[in-house]
């Protein structure tokens, strides 16, 4: 399904793209002809989602390798799969390439996007390419849950408590410091896959979405569609990232979710540490309250250069 | 699934979209979440086809319109659905969005996708906005089909007789004139999703795909898919086009098919002429014979402005 052809010579690239990704045995027809096929299986619901990948947007051409732009452009779309307590199943890409895109970018951005495919079982499908004056990504990724199973924002309940993964800030810390561990966890973001479906099957959460735009908004987001306020604590700060970038830092990707009262969380899951922040409430829809102060959503890319 | 709010003020722009696209029973949860969440019925085949629509490569901002720019980027996703034989589903779509582009574009240009999309079945389940210095759109479409009945571009055989539906030529004109009925058929492209579903469901089409980048170069791409080459005749050309721009030009989205030598196939199918142009041979894969000459695959954007 990689077809728009770019040039005549282009068939090889197309080739080169198939080679990579390798046979797949969840899609019945992959690249190279109208449209993917694929199988669903009886009884599943299944989740899409699609991510964007600007340069200069989500990405600097100088300081993100090209590995490392292929395997942002997947993360970011297997972390709403993640946040919905999903499998995934595949995934499409389209890529329009500017003239500073060669042969070694390319190759180096589908290996990137590839390794993260192969170890979380989303095999590439197919995609479109173009021409355009700037790199422009769109990934497209397919995931499965059991029927009516998918958790969801608007779910939430009065006297639910209120958990984060990980500790946050640690993204727009990388982006503002450029080098070091918080640098290197901004350039490659893990999506939360294994603790979504943990969420999911173990926890009955009532509600997830991925802290891709900042906790202050997405938390924002969730207590809307939930039509509940929220009042929390301070949350888990990655080490020595500022509250500010912790409560309004992007991309972190870590999950947000909540629970009924008295569900047992266990203090981590797989090393990675589950945090009471607060607690659902009636009250005005989307309003939060830290530590019982009104906090603007100010998320999105508030810490981002570009 | 429309999720990426853009700036503090765009959630407003988020539920416009939402409004505008309607309740979709197809889908169980649509824009607002993480995840587009769809059903896949038992039995069924899914195909998934990305198309990208770029300012300045695909469309030009002056000569277009909203809805024209919403309508095509539509058209040419349900048109890899009509190739495969397929029904639609649904559509996700990702846009980008340049500063020119206000709110009075932003509806116009999902007023024309939807009337397109309500008209043959593909609700928008969901997609993701984000800024940009051009006008980006990534189209995503679902079809189904019945499981292994997907009309491919690999499976044609040696002797079967070769047809397109129409007459080519007609989009390459209207680009080259800037006015008339063969200019308003390069803005308006019409999927030929009936005649998909006829070749599939009536004519045991061996194989088939759309004419998006001429008919030198698709018929190139099918032969040499199916490992076979073709010989065929001056194609139908669309009054007042060039033989050239008949074999040469994209974008007519008519479709291209073979069958087994001696169907019977009707000479029109809903208005629309289904024409004989060759045959499929053994031989060099990809190799096609205009008259007993090489033809060679000029196709793709040949004719385009940009």
């Amino acid at each position: 399904m990689v077809k728009h052809v770019m040039t005549k010579g282009e068939p090889a690239l197309i080739d080169r793209i198939r080679r990579l990704a390798g046979p797949t045995a969840a899609v019945a027809l992959g690249i190279g002809d109208d449209c993917a096929i694929v199988r669903p299986r009886a009884g599943e619901e299944w989740l899409f989602t699609t991510d964007m990948l600007i340069e200069g947007r989500h990405f600097l051409r100088h300081s993100h390798s090209p590995p490392q732009v292929g395997w942002k452009a997947l993360a970011r779309g297997l972390s709403d799969i993640a946040a919905m307590g999903g499998a995934p199943r595949f995934c499409l890409v389209s890529l329009a390439l500017p003239g500073w895109a060669d042969q070694a970018f390319v190759d180096g951005f589908y290996r990137g996007l590839l390794r993260l495919a192969r170890r979380e079982g989303a095999p590439l499908a197919g995609g479109d390419l173009a021409r355009a004056d700037t790199l422009f990504c769109d990934i497209v990724v397919c995931g499965a849950v059991p029927r009516g199973a998918a958790l969801r924002r608007d779910t939430a309940r009065a006297g639910d408590a209120v958990y984060v993964s990980g500790a946050l800030g640690g993204s727009a810390l990388g982006l503002a410091l450029g080098h070091g561990p918080a640098w290197r966890r901004h350039l490659r973001p893990e999506p939360r896959l294994a603790l979504g479906r943990f969420l999911r099957t173990r926890l009955d959460a009532t509600a997830a979405m991925d802290l891709s735009d900042g906790l202050s908004l997405d938390l924002h987001r969730l207590a809307a569609a939930s039509g509940l306020h929220a009042e929390i604590e301070t949350p888990p700060i990655y080490p020595s990232a500022s509250l500010e970038q912790a409560l309004h830092g992007g991309e972190d990707y870590e999950l947000l979710f909540t629970v009924p009262p008295g569900t047992h969380v266990p203090a981590r899951f797989e090393n990675l540490p589950l945090t009471r922040i607060g607690t659902m409430r009636k009250g005005r829809p989307g309003v939060i309250l830290l530590a019982g102060k009104l906090l603007e959503p100010l998320g999105f890319d508030h810490f981002r250069r570009s």
